[in-house]
């Protein structure tokens, strides 16, 4: 069972965590690409880490845009610390400036 | 320039698109699959679809679950025949009873 983690350990993990902000007990972040492909092919590319992670996002795109959400289901919706290791993951292959 | 369908005819599309249904100004359907895998290669395959249609629709994903939403970006966010034209052909190959 995963432990929420408290508002200053949030606030340590947003340091490492650049663009990314904490908002409706998720941690969020927008990705915008050059294109639709680049946005889908990053989709991809956080799906695979999601699953091998056995972790999920919400995940929303349109066009080159994509938005992430990250909380813990398992522990009733809160951030964990599997949502900081899922967002640094994502950090570091987000391909982009 | 596309034209926004009148409420006629999207009343009329949505006989063909079953559990699809209109409502603010778009197209609407969530698709529900048994995995996380599934919900991914269906997105994937959306894509591929849009791509080649020259037309995106907003994507929603968290974890097995898809919900699309349609509308026309060029016809001021209304509902067109683009995207009667994709949700069918979304419909052709979303692979679930």
């Amino acid at each position: 069972m995963a432990e929420p983690l408290t508002a200053e350990q949030i606030e340590s993990a947003l340091n490492d965590l650049p663009g990314w902000s904490y908002a409706d007990d998720k941690l969020q972040k927008r990705f915008e690409f050059g294109s639709f492909k680049e946005a889908m092919s990053f989709l991809v590319r956080v799906g695979f880490e999601a699953e091998a992670m056995g972790h999920h996002p919400e995940l929303f795109n349109v066009y080159s845009k994509v938005d992430i959400a990250l909380n813990t289901h398992d522990a009733g919706g809160k951030v964990t610390e599997l949502d900081v290791r899922l967002a640094k993951a994502i950090e570091s292959f987000a391909w982009r400036d």
